[in-house]
């Protein structure tokens, strides 16, 4: 497909330094693509530890069961990154490409292939020709180097219109310790679908038991709070690597309070990681910021939020530059969590304009309308009957997203 | 807004002969649109019985506040609707509103307002002129004609963009009884959403739990098996009254065998309905029919069906007549019922293209690019692990949706 132009919300890739046991190169390897890296690998250093999050999809890729299978080892020394083939409905076949290319990997850094995690984003259906994987790998990995960030963050894209890292400093007791990582996300090959795929270090050494429990905790709020189109792929994957390079003190429970800055400053690159993906939804030029409070719980706020955020008669609206809480009432309604129409309040860019089950007449319509017109569309929804609450992400539904989705070309 | 063009795959309204025991007219009340017929009554025959389904919304107008009141009495008398304001969110004035209306009605008819069912369709937010409808209704209830269902099948449209009806003659016993009914679709008024009105009449004579019972079945199969764009109205209404006075055996169970013709057909009219509803989703070019197979239940089946009907991915490949099995896949997974990638299969038109977990790299392209330029677009899925099965209906994702709710005009 010809290419896409560029997000009106894309963000510049931050400098991406080195983290302390981590070597990284990309490589053209013609999987699919010509004149473009496409293959990736990562080599952590000896007893770094490993946390993962997938998709739910009910029929993942053959590197979503590879992943999920080695995760319990609970270590990894290598991450093999594909663009161009998901690997996804390939059966057979498809797993024993997996193994093949994660054995070359192993090979190449002297570890067992068990330690070797894979991602693979593309087309579906189309059977992955790893024997190029295999024969470049030696190749590749003469390539490895500590300052390939850059380069990597180009690498694992398929349609994404801007290259996704983020990076920040924290500490653990008065240990410094970096966390970064890069992320892809709603890009489109035929005939396959969004995508995202993430990728988080640290030199941090904690064990895997704590590394798990921090993602699975933090991801909540951030990955698993962000729509673009209510599709989920079949590809989606989270890993976070932990090369235990700094001298951190030994921390065997997730809820030390050691951990805290650390835990916070997890949540805050997954939310900047997320925000760059919804950033990138295909077609998208506005970001939509959905908070419901007073929801019977947490949950039930999550997905009241999140219906609000899928609704294309909401995402449309926005479109419109169009201030029309009649479709969030209507949201809330559909999500099928408790609600009460005649205690629920709806707020645009700050103002009530709805308020206990009717229309506020004389809202300011002047700050709501000039709210509408900008890049970013704040919803607040209160239901006033209990203490549960969630922030939600979501783009708005444009003609873009028919173009890239509905008339590319055939492959 | 400005008038829409007719939808591509509008159907021309069938002749809609009396009904006996129902007399009709409609008028131009004025409530928001101007020189069109926008409010309309029905009268039943003394004895009239009724079944009503209503939107599962849980913010819904107060005309389903109230037909849901008045419907546990099982016995109609009226039907008031108007076009232009839903009366949805408007608080204690909005049931105000119904309950003036009613009583007006009921006043001209000679009956109680319990008797009166009322819907409305339009604005949200906007207090409904009841005034206006007391007013107007002796000159409407002077108007009363048994053939005015043509005029009836336009008044109670919003933006749709043709008139929708459908008539059929069955027999209860030796008794030949009519079923006709008119129906309104995902039009949209700013700041409102589609919304779904059907109203059905019969002549048989048929207790109001016999009448409950045979809907509330069939609606399963028909009306809540369509599906726009998985928004869900607040001011969903499909009523069905019966007026007694064919002269049809005293019948007083739903399962008695000397209905199977009439709940056939009542199924036909409903599924007709239903399907006309959809041949005017917004922004339509193409109908999809989905069928899944081989679930673990009928239930499980229809919402496997729905999450590929209501999928953005699917609905805009089809738009761009892509035979995108991938896409397919990735909604099966993502229904979170019972599936298994290694025993699914797809078809399309007919036509195998993946089976058992992998693509048919020999299916007849030529076949299923033609079938994807039709009007209709089959699709057909088998899970193979149970005998549920389920067919929906949908329609495509087009720049057309985003016109028509994204871009119109403020009110």
């Amino acid at each position: 497909m010809s290419k896409l132009p560029t997000s009106p919300l894309a963000v510049a890739l931050p400098s991406l330094p080195p983290v302390p046991g981590v070597r990284l190169a990309s490589i053209e390897a013609g999987l699919r693509y010509s004149g473009r890296l496409d293959l990736t690998l990562m080599e952590f250093a000896p007893s770094t530890t490993v946390a993962g999050v997938f998709t739910k999809n009910k029929c993942p890729g053959a590197p979503i069961d590879w992943c999920r299978s080695v995760l319990s080892n609970g270590t990894a020394r290598g991450l093999l990154v594909n663009a161009g083939i998901a690997n996804v409905f390939t059966g057979k076949a498809g797993f024993e490409a997996v193994q093949h290319s994660a054995e070359a990997a192993a090979k190449a850094i002297g570890c067992h292939a068990e330690e070797i995690f894979v991602a693979s984003t593309g087309v579906i259906g189309e059977q992955l020709p790893y024997q190029k994987i295999v024969h470049i790998i030696p190749k590749l990995y003469q390539q490895l180097d500590d300052n390939q960030w850059t380069e990597t963050a180009q690498a694992i894209l398929t349609t994404d219109t801007f290259a996704k890292g983020y990076s920040l400093k924290t500490k653990i007791g008065t240990e410094t310790v970096i966390i970064q990582g890069i992320a892809k996300g709603s890009g489109m090959i035929a005939p396959d679908m969004a995508t995202m795929l993430s990728f988080v270090t640290t030199d941090a050494k904690l064990p895997a038991s704590v590394l798990q429990a921090l993602l699975s905790e933090k991801v909540k709020t951030t990955f698993n709070a962000i729509t673009v189109d209510s599709d989920t792929s079949t590809s989606d994957t989270l890993l976070l690597f932990a090369t235990g390079i700094a001298n951190t003190p030994e921390i065997t429970d997730a809820s030390d309070p050691r951990l805290t800055d650390f835990a916070n400053s997890l949540e805050k690159i997954l939310k900047e990681l997320a925000l760059l993906v919804i950033k990138d939804g295909e077609g998208v030029s506005k970001l939509i910021e959905i908070t419901v409070d007073g929801a019977v719980s947490h949950e039930s706020a999550h997905k009241i939020a999140m219906a609000i955020g899928n609704s294309p008669l909401v995402k449309t609206a926005i479109t419109g530059e169009d201030a029309n809480w009649g479709r969030v009432v209507m949201a809330v309604g559909k999500a099928g969590e408790p609600a009460n129409r005649d205690t629920l309040s709806v707020s645009i860019g700050g103002v009530w304009v709805a308020h206990e089950g009717g229309v506020l007449s004389d809202y300011d319509r002047t700050i709501v309308d000039r709210h509408m017109s900008e890049e970013t569309v704040k919803i607040k929804v209160d239901l006033h009957l209990g203490n549960g609450t969630a922030t939600i992400w979501s783009c708005n539904l444009t003609k873009g997203y028919i173009d890239i989705n509905g008339s590319y070309l055939r492959s």
